[in-house]
C-alpha cells in the first residue's frame, strides 16, 4: 500500500502583505460601517472572483466621479496621488479607509522628504502605473522624475557638478537588477547618492520558495489565472526544475492521475490568488489522495 | 631652420588643491605671525625640498609632544583626529592654522553627521593612514568602521534587517573602482544606502591629462621623485603612449638631444612636486630650445 504523499504549501503562496491587508480591510468595512455605502477606488485587486465576492458584501469598485456620498471609500494598496488624497479628505460626507500598502506609503514619504530637502529624486518605475503616479505626486516636479532605464537619466547628471545630491528609489515591484544597474551608474556622480531600496521582496521570495519546493518535491501545483504574468513565471520556474509541474486555475483543473505514486506535492500561487482559492485546492487534493 | 617646439604644461601638474593650499598657508605663516615659533604637526608634505625651504623660513616640523609654546601650529592637509584638535584648541598659548584639505574636512563632517544620526558608517581607506585616523575619530566607535575591501564588510550587513541605514564614504585618495565595487555590493542591503563620493579626482584628472598630452605631443617630461609612486605611474601611462617620454627629478636631468626636431613638448608632474621645481625645469628647457 502506498503511503499518502505529503502536501507542502509555500509560505509565500498568493497575496503579498500589502494586498492581503487591503483585502482584509475591504472585507471588514461592512462590519465596521454597517448601513453605509462602501466603495473602492478602482478594483481592489485584479482578480474577478475577489471583486465579485466583495461586491456581494456591498463593497463595490467605483471611480472618482461616482463615489457615493455620504459613504466610505477605500484606497487601494498601490495608493493614490497626494492631490487626490487631499481632495477626498476635504469631502465632509466621506470616510476614508487607507489601504495603501505600508511599503508604498514609505516610498511616498521618501519622495516627499527628499524632494523638499532639495535632492534630485529619481524614481525607477513604469510612468503609467498607479503606484508610480502616486509616488511622483509627492515630489516637486522641478526635482522629481520617473525613469524606466539608465537611458532616461539626464546626461548632465554625469557631468561634474558641485554638491549634487541625488535620491534614488523604485516602484515596489521593480527588479532588483535594474535598480542595481541604475544605482551603480549614478555612483560616478560627484556628491551624494542616497539609495532607498524600496523594492518589495514578495515576488522574488515567492519565486525562490517555489524553486526550493520544486527541487524538494516530485509534483508541483501552481495556482493562479492563466493570464497572470507572475503566475506564469512561477510555473515556468517550477517546470524547468520539475517536469511534473502543473498550472491550475481552480480545483476543477486537478487530475487524480498526476499524484499517483508521488511522495511530496508542493503548492504555490500567484500574487493575485486569494487564500480561499488555495484552501479549496488543498481540500480537494486531500480528498483525491485519500480516495 | 627648425621652428622652436611648443611647450605644453598640464594644468593638473604637481600639487593638488589641498596640498597647494597647505603649503601656501605654511609659507604665509611667518609673515602673519612675525617673531613667533611656527611648527607643522609632522612634515607638511612628503617632499624634502619643500620641508627644507619652509624650515629656512622658520616653519619646522614637530610632533605633538614637542610643539613650542607659545607658538603657532599648522595642521596638515590630511587633518588630525577630533580629540587632538580639541586638545590643541584648549592650549592657551597656541595659535592653530588649520590647513586640513577642505575635501577631507567635508568627509570628517559627513562621518560626524551620519554617525550621530545613527547610520552604520563605512569608511573605505587604509586604517593606518593619518587622514583615515582623523576621519574615523569623528564617528562613534559603535557604528563607524574602516574597510579596505569588500571582504571587510560584516556578513550580517547582507542578512535582511529592518530599516538598516548605511552611510558610505572613502578616504579622498581611494580608487573609484573599489568605491564602486563596495557600494554596488551594499545595494543588496534592504533599507537606505547613503553614498558620499568623497574621492578627490586630482589624481585621476592628473593621469587623464598626462595621457592626453602624451597623445598630442612628440616628447613628454614627467617631473617628480624616483621614489614617488604616483609620479612613476604618470610616467608609465605616458611612456605606453609615447616612447619619447622621460622621467626627471630636477632640471639637471634634462638632455638637449631629447628635444631635437620635436614639435610639441608636454610636461606633467607628480602630486608632491612643487610648482617652483616645475618652473625651474620649464625655464631651463626654454634656454635649451633657444640655443
Amino acid at each position: 500500500m502506498n503511503k499518502q504523499p505529503r502536501i507542502r504549501i509555500a509560505d509565500t503562496a498568493g497575496f503579498c502583505f500589502g494586498v492581503k491587508r487591503a483585502v482584509k480591510l475591504a472585507n471588514e468595512a461592512p462590519h465596521k460601517y454597517p448601513g453605509q455605502q462602501i466603495s473602492t477606488l478602482g478594483p481592489i485587486i485584479h482578480n474577478p472572483q475577489v471583486v465579485t465576492q466583495l461586491s456581494a458584501l456591498g463593497v463595490k469598485p467605483t471611480d472618482l466621479n461616482h463615489v457615493p456620498e455620504p459613504g466610505v471609500v477605500i484606497i487601494r494598496s498601490h495608493g493614490i496621488t497626494r492631490e487626490l488624497a487631499q481632495e477626498l479628505k476635504q469631502r465632509p460626507d466621506l470616510t476614508l479607509i487607507d489601504a495603501t500598502c505600508p511599503f508604498v506609503r514609505r516610498a511616498q514619504e521618501i519622495v516627499a522628504e527628499m524632494s523638499s530637502a532639495g535632492y534630485q529624486v529619481i524614481i525607477i518605475g513604469e510612468p503609467d502605473h498607479p503606484e508610480v503616479a502616486g509616488l511622483i505626486s509627492y515630489g516637486d516636479p522641478q526635482n522629481t522624475q520617473v525613469v524606466t532605464s539608465l537611458a532616461d537619466i539626464p546626461a548632465d547628471f554625469f557631468t561634474e557638478r558641485k554638491s549634487s545630491r541625488i535620491a534614488l528609489l523604485a516602484q515596489t515591484t521593480q527588479s532588483q537588477q535594474l535598480y542595481n544597474e541604475i544605482a551603480s551608474a549614478l555612483l560616478a556622480v560627484k556628491g551624494e547618492l542616497r539609495c532607498f531600496n524600496t523594492i518589495c521582496t514578495a515576488t522574488s521570495n515567492r519565486q525562490s520558495e517555489a524553486i526550493q519546493l520544486a527541487e524538494a518535491c516530485d509534483c508541483m501545483l501552481i495556482i493562479g489565472g492563466r493570464n497572470s504574468a507572475n503566475t506564469n513565471r512561477l510555473y515556468e520556474l517550477s517546470k524547468e526544475r520539475l517536469p511534473d509541474s502543473y498550472h491550475i486555475e481552480t480545483l476543477a483543473d486537478l487530475h487524480p492521475e498526476w499524484f499517483s505514486g508521488k511522495q511530496a506535492i508542493g503548492i504555490s500561487a500567484g500574487a493575485s490568488t486569494p487564500q480561499w482559492l488555495i484552501d479549496e485546492v488543498v481540500e480537494q487534493l486531500q480528498y483525491i489522495l485519500k480516495n
